[in-house]
């Protein structure tokens, strides 16, 4: 039986109690400032108001944000299940606070654009925000997983990476389930970005789905268009990954991320209403309240490789469907103008 | 203008009809011995019952079989129209007849195992079948493209593949519309695989849809696991890819096409049924009539790789996706079974 101490409440995060609980191990969740109102209806109920689900009914216990030195005290990991947006909170709060010899294991998706160019990951990030000469090993989750589907218990096949890797096994020890598969990678950067870029591309494969949906949401819905955009995005990814310097074959994991990311919420959402010919603004006003991670990963990605272009590092042509995707978030293109003479080649 | 002529009036070689008809071709559809019907209705009416369409008003005309030397005659292109099982019909009846020059433009998507283990696409198997020292430009469709919503007029991404890109250039411009985008590539053993191969994984993915839904059907569709699937699909596919000699950069396509053919019917109908545990047999029942590709192209890829593994080429352990398909349908095993262990790596 191990201790595992979750910090930021989340539906994901929370997802993982059900494989770490059938395990055997004890969950702890503490709420992020934020999750205030998540917790306490946990405390009395049992029930997550974002995972709409009963979290598991024995072995987790809650804690709000003024008891998370208690909730850290002899935990054996600590996940952080803060958002892309809850980053530099996770980095400022709790960083420090984690003692040296317990391992992180990060939920969080995303990358961050230098001025360079260059993009880094969260666990590439997490490093660079610690006090001098601290020690710390940060492992994070990536591959194809909703949360709501892994409460369900659907068979889920993600990848643990770090850079160590008995770590890493033991961490998959804590996890690994019936349902809740995991390999694991020491190739963090290839990872984690090829499970970031995909929130980017989701929202361009579903923006077939809104144009086939049309304005009135009542046409037919198309998948000649989408797999034809899904294309371009493997096409673009696996260039992207080359670029940071990720092993090539996690363009798998991108796929696979892809495909469940298109079916599963948010970002679907968002391409859906962009496709329907909804403006950024409009379309983010239509879905207030949801943490909109695709957004900031597509502008970040895109404003990364406008950079290297500059600096002739790649050609903004090899990236059409990424650069529409941005000019769409913006600079107020429409939708409708798929690239897609653009994406015709020829290999000779 | 030009004339293309069609042999074998199937869904897909029919749709075609309306890009060709709508850049000023004349096109001339020949039905196959199977396809007295279908050419007998459309004759009268301009309505493919296969396609459930009307097909283009103008610039088509159709011919029963008896009539095909006088379809083929004046003609500048002519397609292969033809499902896989009329490969061979093909091969034997109208290989002999096209003249030297005209070039041919295949839609049938497969491939055949040899004895050695090594797998051929049709373009190779057409090639060997040609009388000695005749020359004909082969050349052949892959992309994720279904003949409903290319007939819709969905945008469309494919690529044209064939030895000789001047003659894959001018195929193109026959073809290429406002919705059919076209990409050539000469790599005809790398484009042929990708989109064969996405036929018998397409049929694991949407093993795990039956999965879901139950037995009674009436149970959530999940995503994860489905994701899973596709995720090993680009794996063992990516891995057969290199197998057969194909360009790696062909994973693309066979991504996109796994994507659309989950969703397009044929495959994604027998995959479920399977997952909801009916037998390969009741399956085919249930089915009835229906051209079943991805049985096929499964069992002869499953079949290609034993012998590989026995000859010492490729590991068995590699494919576990493709061996439980193939267990599946040709000896018995229970669709749940799946071997999500088996998936699991470490990279280190």
């Amino acid at each position: 039986m191990k201790i595992i101490t979750i910090v930021g409440a989340g539906q994901m995060a929370c997802a993982l109690s059900f494989p770490a609980t059938q395990n055997g191990n004890k969950v702890r969740v503490v709420g992020t400032p934020l999750d205030r109102d998540v917790i306490e209806t946990a405390k009395t109920t049992g029930f997550h108001t974002l995972l709409k689900r009963q979290l598991p009914s024995t072995g987790i216990e809650y804690y709000q944000i003024e008891d998370v030195n208690k909730a850290l005290d002899g935990a054996d990991v600590v996940i952080c299940g803060v958002s892309s947006f809850g980053v530099d909170w996770f980095s400022d709060n709790i960083l420090p606070i984690i003692p040296e010899n317990i391992p992180l294991l990060s939920i969080t998706k995303g990358m961050i654009d230098l001025e360079d160019g260059s993009m880094i990951t969260y666990p590439q990030y997490f490093q660079s925000k610690l006090i001098l000469n601290k020690k710390l090993s940060i492992n994070a989750i990536g591959g194809p997983c909703t949360s709501y589907e892994l409460a369900d218990k659907d068979n889920s096949v993600v990848t643990f990476c770090g850079y160590d890797i008995d770590i890493l096994r033991t961490l998959k020890s804590l996890f690994e389930s019936p349902y809740y598969h995991i390999s694991l990678s020491t190739d963090v950067v290839g990872v984690e970005c090829a499970v970031a870029l995909k929130n980017a591309y989701a929202l361009g494969v579903s923006l077939a789905i809104g144009l086939t949906i049309g304005a009135d949401g009542l046409g037919h819905e198309h998948y000649n268009s989408q797999a034809g955009l899904f294309g371009q995005s493997v096409k673009e990814m696996k260039h992207l990954l080359e670029i940071v310097g990720g092993g090539e074959e996690n363009i798998i994991l991108s796929a696979g991320d892809l495909y469940v990311t298109v079916f599963g919420g948010r970002t679907r959402k968002v391409g859906t209403l962009l496709g329907q010919g909804l403006s950024i603004e409009e379309s983010i006003k239509q879905l207030k309240g949801v943490t909109l991670e695709s957004i900031v990963i597509a502008t970040r990605t895109a404003r990364g490789v406008r950079v290297l272009a500059k600096r002739g590092i790649v050609k903004l042509s090899d990236f059409p469907l990424l650069m529409h995707v941005d000019n769409i978030i913006n600079s107020g293109a429409a939708a409708v103008d798929i690239p897609w003479k653009a994406f015709e080649t020829e290999k000779i």
